[in-house]
Order: C-alpha cells, then structure tokens, then sequence
C-alpha cells in the first residue's frame, strides 16, 4: 500500500508524536536531499536539543554494530526510548545484515522502542554527513531520548560526522594498531570514551596500557586554575557479543554526560558544532552548485583541456571559474 | 643573510634551472598562501608533467620515511634526482628530527640531488592539501625526476592528496589490522603497490596471505574484452632500516609506472586528477571566503544565536548566508 501523500506540516506533527512511520519517511526525504525534507527539518527544530547524542567510531570490523545494539539493550531495560542512525558502509545495520551473529540485533527492529536506520549513499561530496547530521535532528525531535550514531573512522576526516555528538565513544580491538599509532601520533583526536571491544584477547592488557600511555601524554599539561575539571578518559573492556561490560560502559557514557553538563561544555559543544554544521552546508551547497553548472559546461571542459595541456594552471582554472561564478 | 627580493620572473627562471634555493622559497610562498606563489606556479606550470610523482601513504609508525629514504638511495644510486615532499605530522621529516635511528635520513640532506621538504601546516581547511599539490607542481618544474610525496592516511580521506600521485604505496606493518580491515571493507581503496615494512616480524606471512585475500576479492571481476591488461597490485616485504626487499619496491614502481603509460592510463589518472584540482581549490577558495567573511561578521553572530536558540535550523541559516553572499 502506497501512502498517501502528506503535507509537511502533517509529516511534522505526526513525527513529533514520535510516529516511526513519519519518522521513517521524514528521514527519505532527507536523505533524498528532497526540499520536503529540508523544510521539515526547519518545522522540527524548535523541538531537538533534548536528545543524548552518543557517537561511535572505530575501523571496521570491531564490533560497533554488536556494541551498539547491547548498549541499546540497557538503555531499553532502563525505559529509555532508541534512535541509532548507521552511516558505516561495512556495518551490518547498513548492509541489513542479519544473518549469523548478527541475529541480535534483530530483536530491536520489532521493538517499538528502538528505531533503527542506515544511511550509505555516499553519492554528493559532504552530502552524506549533512544529511545525516538532519537525520539526527530527526530522531531527535521524534522524542529518541537516545540517539547513537555509528561511523567508520580510522583516521581524522571521518571522525567529522561524529564531532557533533555530546560524547565521542572510539571503539577498538586488540590489533587496532593503527588507530593507536594514530591517536599516538596525534594524528587522530582523542574521544570521550574509548572501548576495547572483544577483550577476551589476550592482548587486552598490553593495549590498555598502551592506551593508557598515550592519554597520559596527551592529557599532561594541568587543567589552569580555576578552571572546570578535566574529564579523564575511562577504557572500557567489553565483549559485547556476551553482553561483558557493557553495564560499565553505559555508567562511563552517563558520567560522561553529567560532567559536560555540569560543566557548562555541552551548551559551548553544541554551539561549536552547530557553527560548524552551517558552514558545512554552506560549502557542500556551493560545491554542488559549482559541481551541477559545469556538469557538461562546454566552457569548463575547454578551461580543462587547457589546463590538461599544460598551458593553464590548475588555480588560474579556479579563478577563472569564480570569476564567472560572481 | 637576507637574499634580496627576486621578481616571480626571476625566481620562476632559477627553479626551472633546478636551482635549491629558489625551490624552497617558492614552496614556502605556496605554503604561506602568498600571491607571489600562485603566480610563481601559473609561470612553470607549462613546464611540469615531467617527474614521476609516487605517494606513499600508511598509518603512522609503519616506516614510511625510512622506506622513502631507502628507495631515495637507489634512485640517486640511478642517477635520478629526487625531491620529498612529506604532509605527514607525525613523520620525522616533518618534525625535522634526526636522532636514533633517523640519522640515515641526513645523508640525503647533504646531497644535492635531493631535495626534502616536509609541509604541517594544518591551518585552512583543505588549504594544505592545495599547497602540497602546488608544491609538487613546483618540484616537477625544478627537473626532479623522481618525486616522492608522504601522508599519513589510515582512511580514505587522508588518501585525496596522495590520488593526485601517479603511483600510489600503500606501507603497511604486521599489526595493521585497521588499515587491513578498511580494505577488506571497502572503506579504503586499493593502493596500486602495497609495502610490508618490518617484514621481520613472525605475522608477516600471515598478513600477506589475508592481503592477498583482500585483493582477489576486490580485483574478481574480470576485465571486459578488449580492455587494457588489468594491474595487479604487487606485495612487497621490505625492511626498509636494512634496505631489504627496496630493489624489489623499486622494480615494481617502475613496472607500475610502465604499465600505466602503455595503457594510456597515465594520461586518464592526470586528466581525472586535474579536474578534482580544479574544483578543490575553488570550493576551498569559496570556502575560505566565506570564513573571512564571517570572522566577527554581527549578522552571522545573530543567525548562529537563532539556531543555538532552536529557532532557526542550521539549514536555513545556511541558505541565508549564501543568499547573503549571491
């Protein structure tokens, strides 16, 4: 059955009223880059703010989507209702995986409590975190007390998405070298929380310390007089596929909470963070405006060809099309 | 002593002859984002697309310095000069460090034919990506045969400026499980050549075995009829401290090199590249505009006061903004 067309106003409401098919088609519209959806992200927003945004990363194969949906576990024995938006193209929640060990997460699709959606178009350069990060405004406004979004990030770039989250979890495993060297390097920001998923490695320990190592480096400087407490970053060593540790951690994400609230830091984060998401949108629009006028620009391609040749450089090409641009 | 003020003519003259000096200040002027750079690069631009341009990319700590120290040996061993150009922070060229086991690095610093340079500056955003390509540019023109670029990159999006390579290595260490999973999952691209370092380590054969893995996945499709001969991608195990297995690297960068100009993809790779040059230094031109624009703009202040108040979307305020500007 198809369903009838609705008019954004109505879509709006009946979101609010936290229905979860509104909710769903809302976050097509967005996802679609619809103007629907534009304007009823605009309707919602008086009404977001409320929603505790957790955000997880970590390289593939980690377990995040098993972690997530244990977290997901406590929080629904707890009363509290679930949004988790995936934006990892090698997570099974994107792929609509549920086969073998992924079987449990299944039980939450039937929970009408939990509101599970996957984002993987990764089509319009910046497209994809923009639209997500509506996403999230969306889940936020349809009363999700919880919001966990889910990204794949070995490296700084993809930690952007997440930025916007009040707590940062990285979750690793043993043999994340790279994500240590990185976070070593400092080449990787250091998050909120960091788990160890699958800690019933042997080299758990060995890790831990060498996490612990690497906070200690970048947390030696003494927090300047009078200033709020510094949050020291917990390890956490889960193996979420048997539910071990995940009460800890799901303590560590309340602390968390509590501490950026009670220090004032959540309202400053999310005003950092919502600057920068309007001059994100900012730059994706102007990109895909500039990207669609020379889409078959029989100028762009002479420009192209002649700095292909040899004979302009590329910024003289840049300039020659901003020129035109305005 | 202060060298005189030199006219972009005349510098642009001296580093066509391969002149030392006149390349460094011409790079520092890109990177410093000077005018006089800009213009220096639209005046020997007709003179590039000469050198071989291989990036080296891998997450930190796995020897990508050492490794392009070695296969700088056996170039200048060649005859072939050389020119380094490292974005990497956490790279010891970039933090000019030559203690311990980096010494080996010097012998390079005192040979003429060999040009390093390492560029952190991580201020604009997309900036030092632009400078870099422009400071290849500029190493090219200077008659480098041979020029080597390093980042560090353990997703995808470290990897953008390294795409503008010809060649492209992806370094690895036994324990790069990270950087392996983001391969298997699509979240990384296949590099052209993939370097083991430290290859002395009892996991290495293992891990090539799950590489190779990774690669007959990823390369399953066969090529359409009548299509150029596919790459296969080599695995090289190197320890690079003692030159191990770098004659064998330096073979297969050859070959690779070799194969792409046979298969008229060079030209493609370039032509391909150049575009997304292009459009990358207008949006970040656009982009840095628009930041200036608003650095203790009132009426930006206002509108990012509505939307941390939850009364206007950060959409909307976008779209005002671009209004603004148009």
């Amino acid at each position: 059955m198809i369903a009838p067309p609705m008019s954004e106003r109505t879509l709006a409401q009946r979101l609010l009223e936290g229905d979860r098919r509104a909710l769903a088609r809302a976050i097509s519209l967005v996802e679609d880059d619809r103007p629907e959806g534009w304007e009823l992200v605009k309707l919602i927003y008086p009404h977001t703010g409320k929603a505790a945004v957790v955000g997880f990363t970590g390289p593939p194969g980690v377990g995040k989507s098993t972690l997530i949906g244990a977290v997901t576990k406590a929080r629904r024995e707890a009363g509290r209702s679930v949004g988790v938006l995936s934006i990892d193209p090698s997570s099974p929640f994107t792929q609509g995986a549920l086969l073998g060990d992924r079987i449990r997460l299944s039980e939450h699709f039937l929970d009408q409590g939990v509101f599970i959606r996957s984002m993987a178009n990764r089509g319009a350069l910046g497209g994809l975190s923009e639209a997500a990060l509506q996403a999230a405004l969306l889940l936020d406004a349809a009363g999700r007390e919880e919001v966990f979004v889910e990204t794949v990030g070995v490296g700084q770039a993809e930690i952007d998405i997440i930025d916007h989250a009040d707590t940062v979890v990285l979750v690793l495993m043993p043999g994340s070298g790279d994500s240590i060297q990185a976070l070593k390097a400092g080449v990787m920001e250091i998050p909120d929380v960091i788990v160890i998923n699958k800690a019933d490695h042997p080299l758990t320990d060995t890790m831990v310390r060498e996490i612990r190592g690497v906070l200690s480096l970048a947390g030696a400087e003494p927090a300047p007089a009078g200033a709020p407490e510094r949050w020291s970053v917990p390890i956490v060593k889960t193996e979420a596929s048997r539910g071990e540790g995940v009460a800890e951690l799901v303590q560590r994400l309340s602390e968390h909470r509590a501490h950026i609230s009670a220090a004032g830091q959540l309202a400053e984060r999310r005003r950092r963070n919502l600057r920068s998401e309007v001059l994100a949108i900012a730059t994706a629009r102007m990109r895909r405006r500039l990207e669609e006028e020379l889409h078959e620009d029989d100028d762009f391609q002479k420009l192209l060809e002649e700095v292909v040749e040899r004979r302009l450089d590329p910024a003289s090409a840049a300039a020659a099309l901003l020129e035109r641009e305005s």
